[in-house]
């Protein structure tokens, strides 16, 4: 079985999106009613905006499970406050929780928090607590930098975050470390400021005694771990001069990557350095790159075919990759799809 | 001949973080003096804070010059205004003059700029112009976040930058794109602002039309190009998806990675997917890893050795990296020093 622990609804239907724009339209006028309201979206809409784009990738190349989540670019939270954040994320987390029960063999949820500007991250609390317990959720999306790209938040190290923390060990959930869109023109989302936050948030980890106040506390760091595998012996050597546990030490329980690297050079670099107990198959399909590689003829986001292509690990090393560490770090993945061999 | 196109005076005598230190604590009295006044530091202190260190090192490792510049930690932009920006950068600089005028076998300079939050970089015109017709430095460092972690400025496209890039290009110097310390507690500087600077930098010139408006304007991106080789095939896709230029045409004759990567896989992946004629040798010697891998014995930075070790590029490509490419990219360079064969 492979699990593809990166999956966003890119491809969601139109009427999520007029419903945040009319919020946002709303947002201008603060004397307007702050109601949740609804969304009209048909089961077949949700089929459709599915059957012909993640489904379709999944039996093309082969992969099974999907953790998937609200459209990371759309979470925003840099627009409008929290009230504004939990309405539009409830509507998100709702529309995956149709999509999960619609198809329960191909999808499970991860949920965006009501994250926002300025505001403690208590606030995420409950909604984290009713998409797990309630809808059936295994993790959920930590944003490191509400403001969209002035990174005004405090550190993910910092006491801040720990009541959110607090609740995620209760729950034995994961979160993944993604920011949103920018806000600021000096960030390109897919190409700088996803990138920038899990390379900041790595270096975060390494500095400080986060894992030791919560001993079973996980994180995804996506996209492959943006600069951290490439600059593997600048963080050994950081670690080093800074007194600071070996890096494999600091990563063995607490921080995982995933595969969105879309080059084969760069997969076998990440194989190659880190160990293969923290590294989680993820293709961020549909996501960031759409095309086709003219110099492959597949699809760049296809990351089953680099891991595939890889020989100087193990098929055991593999099976973890593509199944087994997704199991072992969202364990109540567990509950909703049984362990296959 | 192995020219270092990455060298900070990081070793620099006590006197001169003496005269930053005094010049700090008297902003904090706005109504005080702003003398630019003068720094005594003797040929000998100078030769003392090198001799050990940096020129120890380069025959140790055979290498033979270091284009070199001010400690990029300690231009620290975002602290003070323009003039005490700029006396502090005129400090730095003389300084690296006076050290590349005792060891012109060993050193060149590259400068500091007086950058400054929320000044538009004209300012910076009169030092640069300074610098390279009086003292003879080939190069300056860009900081494209004058701020410290805030990245409240334009981004390097803008044509807020463009007066300084007209004298680059009118005295044909290149830039190395090079944050400072961080304020924002977020970044560590070393481990995550530097990284997050490289690959900003380098989505900013994928996205903007800058290289039409400059045909032979050229940036050097430090530390490997941040996460940019590692994710090739997502820049790759990016350009392609965006329907901008490939990224190999990009960067031919404008953006340069050195090789400021501390391990031999991160290397082996650079001289994989970049063009060998965009890459310079680098080592950043002395600066953010001074420890010795305990895996190899050697130092994390003499990145030297990762290169000898690769056997799939031609001795031709490694002599382009090691010195052809710098004299290409720092064409006054030969002004110094001279071709040898």
């Amino acid at each position: 079985m492979i699990i593809d622990c990166h999956g966003h609804y890119t491809t969601a239907p139109k009427a999520l999106i007029a419903w945040r724009e009319a919020q946002i339209a709303a947002l201008a006028n603060p004397s307007a009613a702050r109601e949740k309201g609804s969304i009209r979206i048909s089961d077949d809409e949700i089929r459709e905006s599915l059957e012909g784009a993640q489904l379709k990738l999944q039996r093309e190349r082969g992969t099974d499970l999907t953790i998937f989540s609200p459209r990371a670019a759309g979470m925003a939270h840099h627009i409008g406050d929290a009230i504004a954040s939990l309405h539009w994320s409830q509507h998100c987390n709702d529309l995956i929780h149709r999509v999960c029960t619609l198809y329960p063999d191909n999808f499970v949820g991860v949920c965006q928090l009501p994250q926002s500007p300025g505001v403690a991250p208590d606030n995420c609390i409950g909604e984290l607590e009713r998409c797990v317990t309630e809808l059936g959720f295994i993790g959920c999306n930590l944003n490191p930098d509400p403001s969209g790209g002035y990174w005004t938040a405090p550190p993910l190290t910092d006491r801040y975050w720990y009541p959110l923390y607090e609740k995620m060990v209760e729950l034995d959930v994961p979160a993944m470390v993604h920011v949103s869109s920018s806000c600021n023109p000096n960030f390109h989302a897919t190409g700088a400021h996803y990138l920038n936050a899990d390379t900041t948030a790595f270096m975060q980890f390494l500095t400080a005694d986060l894992f030791k106040d919560f001993p079973i506390l996980r994180f995804i760091i996506p996209h492959g771990g943006g600069a951290v595998p490439y600059h593997w012996g600048r963080y050994r050597g950081l670690a080093q001069d800074l007194k600071r546990p070996a890096v494999v030490d600091l990563i063995r329980d607490h921080i995982f990557f995933d595969t969105c690297v879309y080059h084969l050079p760069g997969i076998e670099l990440l194989l190659k350095v880190v160990p293969a107990d923290n590294i989680l198959f993820g293709s961020e399909m549909v996501g960031a790159v759409r095309g086709i590689d003219p110099e492959t003829g597949q699809y760049f986001d296809d990351t089953r075919r680099y891991i595939e292509q890889v020989r100087f690990i193990s098929d055991a090393d593999k099976q973890k990759i593509f199944e087994g560490n997704a199991r072992r770090v969202y364990p109540r993945i567990s509950r909703v799809r049984a362990v296959t061999t």
